[in-house]
């Protein structure tokens, strides 16, 4: 069991021993930093999580040979350029990039993961990652300023870089586990995959297999329940990096493995709600909770459906109390129910009932609807299961950042 | 076979002998007219389709009833008030609705077919109607300004109204038949259901059972593909009657019913094509084409999943032949494919072949997408099957109109 926990918005993947981090401008986007590393100092396991999208990035396929062999040195990250969709070139490219990092680095190619986002269908300036990750390498550090600079070197059209580390400690792990972390992630989000990009890192002591059971976990119940906007990309990853610093080996058949997978679970929830929060032209964060549903499936299901009805976005984009829209969107959800037992809240407050309209207090709904976190609760009125998805709201900006952003 | 067509956009339900129509305002809108009333003048073969949704307006299962049961004598709609989610209150007042217009027409009452549609969750103003379903009955007339009259009284955020009439001739019903037809939908507009509010009048001399079947048919290929937000409604049904003044019987057997289905499908995509072009905030219609699959169900699959995608339809509403986005969705569909085979063409103009970015004019690529109506193809290089989906793109406009439409 947990028995204490400390978390910071300054530090990520340098807060676990044994790992160090940079993020530089290498002239991918426009402007900014768009070029991130994190390396450990010695052999780590590595375990990753992919986009189920059948049109996959080569830095996809690349990443998760990696993982799958279960060990690696360093994560190295472009923003700007997604390198999809570019045949074999692009396979090619990655290949470079991942040879580039490796050789500045002197460790094997095959421990080095590789992750790109931005427009699809344009070649890879190799010639740019020449001189950006040698650079990069120069740059590794230690502390807030490294990972900060690393959080800001993925991201694209986040208004916010993302990034949490926690620390905690329990009776069986009494000495400590850290777990790091850097997110990004604003359009293009959608469950079913990793969703988006996250790099984690832990000075726990686990095996590749139990790691890659543990970010899984973690993952179906994080970042698999959030979605911006139903677009699953084509270079969603995860990917977690474990030092093994920490003397205390985790197993699955220990209790130390659960306290671990508690605790990146509450990393992966914190960077989740991150991204819906930012996520493109948000005005708020949504937490769609649907419970008394048969099943965690069944729930999860009508949440999405609901999370994802532009009809909903768009009316708490306006703060609009539609709860009808939110039943309309539930009905849909090809999951079975009784209409006739569906309660639906807007916060506490209650605005339907028996699947029908009931007089509430309309001022009340608006003001609490302007804020900037709202939570939909739909009960279905059947059993005992339930699941929270989180999304943002609709708005003009999502429309102006999506048509105006162009290839 | 059809060897003659004759269309018009002036004339719908009353092209065919033997059915009046009226468009009048009761005050359930803000403006215009609100009541639309269609009546045939002897006993019709009645049929419907409708929404999927499970949760539904009570007109839904009162209109059911009446077609499950095979003749009808009327249609009654009113825009403005969805009368759904209201309990039984609302199956009440949807009782009341078809006893009015009933009484006021001296037909059974469960020969009076019910639709409604607008904002849910509120109680349909019964007393305005006691007042314009008999100001409908009065109006009832055969011609274009009655026709006219009925399209614009079922409306809601349409920007226009949708009419068709058509009569053919063929070998096999030489003396002709004319099917005509109004519909609405512009928002919450989504497939796998009668899908908005379509009305048509034919004078075939058909079985209600096999008028069923021909519009299922049509229904399938025209109505279920096309989607505006992917929102599916709780009021949607497509409804028919068929006077049977033309002399010459139509049976599913006999060549005379494979022309009438052609020609019932044909106004169907007319209308359908209609209401994408109408979408909330569309600024163009599009086709979606995906040929070269391996069954006509997952060509529609995927041809739904890139219709429905936000990041294409708001690429669309810029100009912007973003075909990465678009074969991202595709991607994402769960249809099996070979990213590797697919090619992607804007109009006649190729963008991406073998799943990679090919060299293309991206000013005629852009100026092509500028245009009002415009055809995506994507072409999966496996099968010979083939589906177009319709929708439209995803403007600033979808985002006010839905934010704005207060409950």
């Amino acid at each position: 069991m947990i028995v204490e926990w400390e978390e910071t918005t300054d530090l990520g993947p340098t807060l676990p021993n044994g790992f160090r981090s940079a993020g530089v401008r290498c002239g991918l986007k426009t402007e900014g930093n768009d070029l991130a590393l994190i390396v450990a100092d010695r052999l780590s396991a590595a375990a990753g999580v992919y986009t189920t999208n059948q049109v996959r990035a080569s830095c996809v396929d690349w990443s998760r040979a990696v993982t799958s062999a279960g060990w690696a040195r360093a994560i190295v990250c472009n923003a700007g350029n997604a390198n999809a969709c570019n045949g074999a070139s692009g396979a090619q490219d990655t290949e470079t990039m991942a040879s580039i990092a490796a050789e500045e680095l002197g460790i094997d190619v095959r421990q080095a993961l590789v992750a790109s986002t931005g427009v699809i269908g344009h070649r890879l300036p190799v010639d740019k990652l020449r001189i950006g990750i040698p650079a990069a390498v120069t740059a590794l550090g230690a502390g807030p300023e490294s990972d900060m600079a690393a959080a800001r070197a993925i991201i694209t059209t986040d208004l916010r870089p993302k990034m949490l580390g926690i620390r905690y400690r329990s009776d069986a792990s009494p000495e400590g586990v850290s777990i790091g972390g850097i997110c990004k992630g604003s359009g293009m989000i959608a469950p079913n995959m990793a969703t988006m990009l996250c790099f984690l890192t832990t000075d726990a002591d686990i095996a590749p297999r139990d790691l890659q059971h543990a970010l899984a976990t973690a993952v179906a119940q994080t970042f698999n329940r959030m979605t911006v906007d139903g677009d699953t990309s084509t270079n969603d990853m995860t990917l977690i990096l474990a030092s093994g610093v920490d003397a205390n080996p985790l197993r699955p058949d220990r209790a130390p493995y659960t306290d671990f997978v508690e605790a990146l679970t509450r990393v992966c929830r914190y960077l989740a709600r991150e991204v819906a929060r930012d996520g493109e032209g948000a005005t708020k964060l949504v937490d769609v909770h649907v419970r008394g549903a048969n099943t965690e499936a069944e729930a999860e299901t009508v949440a999405r459906t609901i999370a994802q009805s532009p009809l909903v976005k768009t009316a708490l984009f306006g703060s609009d109390p539609n709860w009808g829209r939110i039943l309309a969107a539930a009905g849909r959800a090809g999951v079975p129910m009784d209409p006739s037992r569906v309660r639906v809240l807007l916060g506490d407050l209650p605005v339907c009932e028996v699947g029908s309209s009931i007089p509430f207090d309309r001022d009340a709904a608006h003001a609490y609807l302007k804020g900037s976190e709202v939570t939909i609760t739909v009960d279905l009125g059947s059993g005992s299961a339930e699941a929270v998805v989180w999304t943002c709201d609709f708005s003009y900006d999502y429309v102006r950042i999506n048509a105006e952003y162009h290839t």
